[in-house]
């Protein structure tokens, strides 16, 4: 059925990143809505962030445009421009190779929710606050290309 | 910037569809988020339906994911299994080709609005209920590809 019963669809909190840079995300509770509803040409990720929690490590994609949509309670957006409230209906942009690296941070002490739009693309991943790179194929690596 | 301003982003009830087909969009009120945004892999649109609106008309695509997030308001569903409610931060998936002709109407007294993300596809969209067509590359025909 279209319509998504999301209390059917996995959620979890795993992340790639280090453990050095996890802490961060330990409290983003995701659920992957694409493969579990049959969709192939974009990604979409319904996010709840615990109090503290953020949606990555501030960064920027070379080749993926993101999109996210804020659904309840608020967050922070923080980009090279500044801090910006995202509340429900708030929209963002991310496009590929801006060089803007961008973030959601839950400073409030209630959950938010939002839904993230993107397009997985063999892609370096750039970020700009920590000594950590995405290298396409490879993962994640410090930036001078050694391991962690 | 990409906190989006919506106020700035165009908005348009503008339909392709035929005279005896259109009003039934005509009170579908909707900016295209990706292009002002400088997002290319997807396209979102920010949808506003007065009262007695519809989203289209039903159908479903032969190369097209689409996926929506309802924002405010309540909107029903329809599709081949019948009629659903979807109400804020409800979502539902569309995959290409699964032949469940689908749209939201709004029959509340109050505007709803939800975002819509889809890939533009050079493929044909089907129409269930109706003498209509998308034939790729053509427009929309008479299902026996005559001109309206």
């Amino acid at each position: 059925m279209p319509k998504l019963d999301l209390d059917t669809i996995p959620q979890t909190n795993a992340t790639g990143y280090p453990p050095q840079y996890a802490t961060a995300v330990e409290g983003r509770w995701y659920r992957r809505l694409g493969p579990a509803s049959g969709l192939s040409e974009f990604g979409v990720s319904h996010v709840t962030l615990k109090p503290g929690a953020w949606s990555s490590q501030r960064h920027w994609h070379e080749g993926e445009d993101e999109f996210v949509v804020m659904l309840s309670g608020e967050a922070v957006l923080v980009d090279d421009s500044g801090e910006h409230a995202m509340k429900p209906g708030d929209c963002a942009s991310f496009p590929m190779g801006d060089g803007n690296g961008h973030v959601l941070q839950n400073r409030s002490d209630s959950d938010c929710v939002f839904i993230a739009v993107g397009r997985k693309g063999d892609s370096d991943c750039h970020y700009p606050d920590i000594d950590m790179h995405l290298f396409s194929g490879e993962g994640f690596r410090r930036k001078d290309g050694s391991a962690f």
